[in-house]
């Protein structure tokens, strides 16, 4: 089984796989798609599209899981975010991919164990798990891989 | 030259296209994309893409126009309204229709001549500007009328 997590962002779009068998789990691959360069947001919109479709045909993920918002933004970017998170639900949805949502809590408790845990945390904890060096990854890919972890953790509490 | 005027919603997608040929304009078309009783946002977002997407293919339209957001709203409804704008852009883009963004208030302005104005004013202007009967329809039909309308007198004056 495979996981797709993202991390959903109208600049920087961060995704992680996740390949599941029984307990055993390894990162499949992750990377950043980043848009920050193109100040149009319905062209970054198009290129978000795209470069997630790419990635679903590459990889072909049963399952898709994805950060829900903070909502201690200001609300210009709440709005923008909710661009790109519409965006991102569209493609998963066209290619028939159920995704799960995930609150930072959640996510948080999920990998560290901690639902206050800060994002170095996080971080060492995707790279132990992970078995990767602390820079390897992009921050957003990180984050992407810790939703995916969350997802497989629920789907395996839930056998 | 034909104008599509949106007024975004994640339940109800109200659109009018106006068309005009120097200072004369009339009113093309205008319905209602209603994905309320879809209970799942990814579905619905997906309703949506299509359903425009018809309607770009069946009018070719040259240009669009769509409200921004409101932000006395609540910011759960900014954050799912954002959803919707983010796939309605999308498909745009993908169309490659240039799009203008008008506030409430410089919708208002233009229809009726004050920024202040309410639902039942622009209503009304609606109805005389294009000559329809007051019950002939749906409040977000009306809507995107008036911000086609906004674009089309913004076009005027830039000539």
């Amino acid at each position: 089984m495979l996981i797709l997590g993202i991390d959903p962002g109208s600049r920087y779009c961060g995704y992680g796989l996740l390949q599941y068998e029984g307990r055993k789990v390894v990162a499949a691959g992750c990377d950043l798609i980043d848009v920050s360069k193109i100040p149009d947001l319905s062209e970054r919109l198009c290129v978000l599209h795209d470069r997630l479709s790419e990635v679903i045909r590459e990889h072909k993920p049963d399952q898709a899981a994805m950060e829900t918002m903070f909502f201690n933004k200001h609300v210009q970017s709440i709005f923008t975010l909710g661009h790109a998170r519409g965006v991102l639900l569209l493609t998963l949805a066209q290619n028939s991919i159920p995704v799960a949502e995930y609150s930072p809590r959640e996510i948080k408790k999920a990998v560290v164990g901690n639902g206050n845990a800060n994002k170095q945390q996080v971080r060492f904890m995707v790279s132990s798990i992970f078995k990767l060096s602390n820079k390897q990854l992009k921050d957003d890919a990180y984050d992407a891989l810790a939703v995916a972890f969350c997802q497989f953790n629920r789907t395996r509490f839930m056998k």
